[in-house]
């Protein structure tokens, strides 16, 4: 049983909204304006066949500006079967041995890694000393330090860097920013985020401190981090913790399974959140505002997100989250676009800092500052 | 404005659910069994004629077993009103002078003390020395130690000490229980309690360190610790706690404006509370388990507390909260019932624990073992 994929899939099952149309159908209505587009599209490489790196390069396929041409794995029959279901020429195909070469292929734009977390850093650095710019999956890295060793490595390499917060794109997440940035919602005071859900089989990836760099937090605690910082839309000062282990034998040492966290922002304003792997469907957003508030549940699902705010029902339109972020970073890499919410390199690293202060807090019992 | 009040009763409005009944006919649908009750009822003298005496007196109205007969205040203008509106006869009223004399008044059972928390001690001790059973407005004390001297004091007067928990006999509250007790929920993983309003006046007495023994944790954040406990059903381990003090002209030294406080418990069940004085209406509890969720939003309000569960929307009743309570507290202190949650004394003193713990925590940023 993966539950984790259960989880996030379970409402994006319900965007099937109109049963008599194919998926074909679907698509034409999600990208009318597809044809409209005629520059240069977005050449990407996915790097980690897995469950997810699936998920983005189905998502691709409705893409206006994002188009999977490559793929890079150690298991060449999911190399064979990627070529075929994506219609990926051969010259685009690399493995582990031969990544290095990817600099020698002009037909190849970004490499996306979707590989476990503890693979990260040295995949995002392969890549850029390749040349090539990267996307790079969530957590960024197992630290901020291996973070910033990234981020350098890229702007030596003089390519992009950014990470994969498809939340960035997410059309009632953005109604709400707008709404804080507009003053609508007045002073923010409180947010708090839930995030969970009871991870299946114990040898997964997922639980293994090397590959994983951690437990819940690493894999959807970051999303409440992630989410107290775009809702708030400051950068934390402090930050309190309190790690349960209820069963030590799934959860071993160095990976969590539940983790309280604390934060504090200059304003005053402060955010209390839950991470855990063993918890049903725990997916909840919920932001105070000296006007008003705002709610999110799922919060930050595959979707389609659900929300309100002090106004009334969130009803943005549901569009597949990595479609519009590979669309998006289209923009970004090709056009020098700017997000609303940054998703650059730097702003992986500003999680991963708060990342570490809470394992820190974690260990230490105490309060820790950050900078 | 009193935005304490506002808050509490605007729910409360909403009781008036048939508008072309008049309050007696309500009171009579309410207590339609009222008459079937003819054994002696519980004889009621209110000490603080404020505005929570006042809900309490005119609660009363509809009960079957509980009646005003007397009252206690320092202003003989109060006493006055009070003795017309609610036909108190001239003998049941006390003065702070006169006060003990009320030992030798064979028409009084108990006394409702519902001054300001710094009072409450010698009030509920006072009042025990008089031979009365006493019933004290939460919190009971300012402290665990004040609140034990009044479970003993009561105790060596053989005299009943109740606290005012008036959501221990709320419907969709206890249904949650009822669940919770039944394994309905299954195994219990997490509570969030928020609790909060935006204070108003600043000379208020529950601003004053002396009388109200500390800020929004004493007054409102108290809901979601006793939440936690009957919520989870489990007496915490541990407890963190962070304060923040964005208004330190309204919030003197010791006046807490806001605090997040976290709680472990034996199981491995956690908790995530917030208490403060500065954000609008905040008042949910939310209930995780390893089979189903509950949730309460108004959680504490005067209600009609409104709520669903895994299994659906909760429909138990409406009815006045105190008006309940004083029925219940009847069979306790007539009958020796047994409420499904405590609230006696020692059950007061328990939640006085966790307070001085949370404040210990925010003091000393540590973790605070609880025995």
């Amino acid at each position: 049983m993966n539950s984790r994929r259960d989880f996030l899939q379970k409402l994006a099952a319900s965007v099937i909204a109109f049963p008599m149309l194919s998926t074909e159908a679907i698509s034409c209505i999600e990208n009318a304006d597809k044809k409209n587009y005629d520059g240069p599209p977005l050449r990407v490489a996915i790097m980690g066949l897995g469950s997810y790196g699936t998920r983005v390069a189905d998502a691709m396929r409705d893409c206006k500006r994002a188009r999977l041409v490559g793929v890079v794995s150690g298991t060449p029959a999911k190399i064979t079967n990627w070529q075929s279901k994506y219609n990926i020429p051969e010259k685009n195909c690399y493995s582990y041995e031969t990544f290095d070469t990817i600099k020698d292929n002009p037909d190849i734009d970004v490499v996306y890694v979707t590989t476990p977390n503890g693979l990260h850093h040295d995949n995002v650095i392969r890549a850029a000393k390749a040349g090539k710019h990267v996307i790079c999956e969530k957590p960024m890295a197992l630290n901020a330090k291996e973070g910033q060793e990234m981020v350098d490595a890229c702007k030596k390499a003089n390519v992009k860097l950014l990470v994969g917060y498809r939340m960035h794109f997410e059309p009632k997440t953005l109604e709400i920013i707008r709404m804080r940035k507009d003053g609508e919602l007045g002073k923010i005071l409180f947010f708090q985020g839930l995030s969970g859900f009871t991870i299946g089989d114990p040898t997964q990836w997922r639980l293994n401190k090397a590959l994983a760099g951690g437990g819940s937090l690493m894999d959807i605690g970051i999303y409440s981090i992630n989410g107290a910082r775009y809702m708030i839309g400051e950068e934390p000062v402090w930050v309190t913790a309190e790690e349960t282990k209820t069963n030590p034998q799934k959860f071993k040492p160095g990976v969590d399974e539940t983790i309280q966290f604390q934060l504090g922002f200059p304003s005053g304003a402060v955010a209390s959140c839950l991470s855990t792997y063993s918890m049903n469907n725990l997916d909840r957003f919920f932001l105070n505002a000296e006007k008003g508030f705002a709610e999110l549940q799922p919060a930050t699902g595959y979707g389609p997100i659900k929300g309100r705010t002090s106004k009334g029902e969130l009803t943005q339109p549901h569009i597949t989250h990595q479609t519009v972020q590979m669309d998006e970073m289209a923009g970004i890499i090709l056009d020098g676009k700017q997000p609303i919410v940054p998703v650059d390199g730097e702003e992986g690293v500003r999680d991963l800092k708060i990342i570490d202060a809470i394992y820190q807090a974690c260990s230490t019992g105490k309060k820790i500052a950050l900078k």
